[in-house]
């Protein structure tokens, strides 16, 4: 394969995403250089192995990699295209549509322009801990628009392929409708749970358990990214909570025929077996195995060394915690059809046993 | 303290719940006889140690303890409080008003019923895994009413105790509110959001992240037994979801102004953080440390002894799968303290960090 050059390449924006392409760019013998509006975030990820901060000749630039927060990425974009006028120009952003758009309102050429999402990353926050392997077997989603020229999707596929990502190529309206259904309405139905908890007294919290944490687990995010997001994705996440506001009503007006109630509770079930299970199939039939964590140095070291010497693949665990007690449980996925042998392995092992239960 | 007698004691219906009440009363010495409307339901707790299935002389029984679904509970605790006029009835149903109202409205004497509602086991479904340690640091709700004797509060007191679990004490209607709110709620937001996937293609669900499992997981539970559960604390739930029916019309009016998105993002981040943590303290700083597990037999346990050695106290974990090749990762929460010292103990042990982040 005749790969691309992608060599010297400029990365806009040294955050955990751009520091981390410019990481795994500068494994694949790419000269990365590192610009960013704060020089100290520059000069931290160049210290890292993500480039350097010196300057190229813009001339020379063959890709240049946008990833600044999505409301600055249009103007990022349209300068990075003015500047190295040699250069495939992509970013990293969430969103798609609403950049391109607004590329297009500036009337410039983006012949140069090929849009992209890593599906990695993008909704970490906190210091700078970028790594050359972030992408690596992750989705890379690759948006060429009506006026890509080739030879740019092609420097954006390499690109992709230089991280270790897995590529898929869509337009950046069905990309954007794909995330609002999978990544911003889940965002959204997590935040309206979770914001309703600020009316529950302390009391009724107190009640809760593993299923209400799982639920509002991400709603734990940052405010301001995911305002940048979903207002950049407005029309399509409009339409998922349209359609949720639909079934609510519907659930509402029904309200008291447990029928329809349970035909809903069913068409949940039925959802959350669409979704991928381990490997791309469809969710398997698992079992869990809860056991108590003694409070004792290399317990959870022990614990596996015994759930492995039976022979049984761990496909999930779960540490839950007594809110009172100084006490964890750890809940063990496992094949259906290997439940009685981790059982008895635990048992014979001397660990207590608190339930198993199908999932 | 002079324990209430609790023995002989009569279970009705030996799924898990009562099978696993059953058994920890026959660990704390009493005399439990088992009753199933299946009779195989009953031998097979019995042959676990939940029992026996000989019958018993009505008149002698001190405590009946009624762990049948949730339509069937104010029948069978009318049927008990009739058939065993000595005993304290309780019952260990996800909802207690509806239950107190349906008894009430038959015109019998209550002062014998107190209802309670251990918080654990009652979503578990499949096979009957009993325990008599399932109960153990769990909460258990006891719902006195106005005409329950004493004598009937403190005998429901006692077996709570002796299943090791936490008492709490509330009144049936504040119960049923507070259940509404942190667990029937979530659970139909967890079901809005995974029924909206039967409409979503496989290509849009393949770039699904953890995010979106997370939301989902408890909309896979059984949706009889929810029908049933929400159906009998129908008010409660019903003002939960017009609460949220409200706040999305807001979003939805409101939509296109970011201030009042980011607000709302806010306040889901805040009553994410009102959610008691570990060991009852709110949610501290935590890191998590994404490590790549080999596939090769034993790498659980030798990560774990690696983690452990390096004396760091793992507060969660979970394993993320690739869902197309065969590799996992091992996401490790830590103290953010302790993120660094994990980073170099993983490092220097030889595993794979992917990532780690500040949570």
């Amino acid at each position: 394969m005749n790969e691309p050059t992608l060599s010297p390449a400029v990365v806009i924006g040294a955050g955990l995403v751009g520091a981390s392409v410019g990481a795994a760019l500068v494994q694949s013998g790419v000269d990365v250089h590192l610009v960013d509006v704060v020089s100290s975030h520059a000069r931290v990820a160049a210290s890292r192995g993500s480039g350097s901060t010196e300057a190229v000749d813009p001339a020379d630039v063959r890709l240049v990699v946008v990833a600044v927060p999505p409301a600055k990425l249009a103007e990022e974009i349209a300068g990075a295209l003015h500047a190295y006028p040699n250069a495939t120009v992509t970013d990293v952003g969430s969103v798609k549509g609403t950049v391109l758009a607004d590329l297009r309102g500036r009337g410039i050429d983006l012949a140069r322009y090929v849009g992209s999402h890593p599906m990695a990353g993008s909704q970490r926050v906190g210091p700078v801990t970028s790594r050359p392997d972030l992408f690596v077997d992750r989705t890379w989603v690759i948006t060429p628009h009506d006026t890509s020229r080739a030879a740019a999707v092609l420097a954006v596929n390499a690109l992709a392929r230089a991280c270790g990502a897995r590529i898929v190529s869509m337009g950046a309206t069905h990309h954007d409708e794909a995330v609002a259904q999978v990544s911003h309405l889940p965002q959204l139905m997590s935040t309206l749970t979770a914001a309703r908890l600020n009316d529950v007294p302390d009391e009724h919290l107190s009640l809760a358990g593993q299923g209400l944490r799982d639920v509002t687990r991400i709603a734990g995010s940052d405010p301001r990214l995911w305002a940048q997001i979903i207002s950049a994705n407005s029309e399509a996440v409009r339409a998922e909570l349209q359609a949720i506001s639909a079934t609510l009503s519907a659930l509402l007006e029904s309200w008291g025929d447990a029928d329809a109630l349970r035909r809903l509770l069913t068409e949940g079930r039925r959802g959350t077996r669409a979704l991928p299970g381990k490997h791309g199939s469809a969710a398997a039939d698992y079992a869990q195995v809860v056991v108590t964590i003694p409070d004792a140095p290399g317990a959870l070291a022990r614990l596996f060394a015994d759930i492995e010497a039976a022979g049984v693949n761990v496909e999930d665990v779960r540490i839950e915690h007594d809110p009172e007690r100084e006490v964890g449980y750890l809940a063990v996925g496992v094949a259906e059809s290997a439940r009685a042998a981790v059982e008895d392995a635990m048992t014979r092992a001397g660990w207590t046993l608190r339930y198993t239960e199908s999932l």
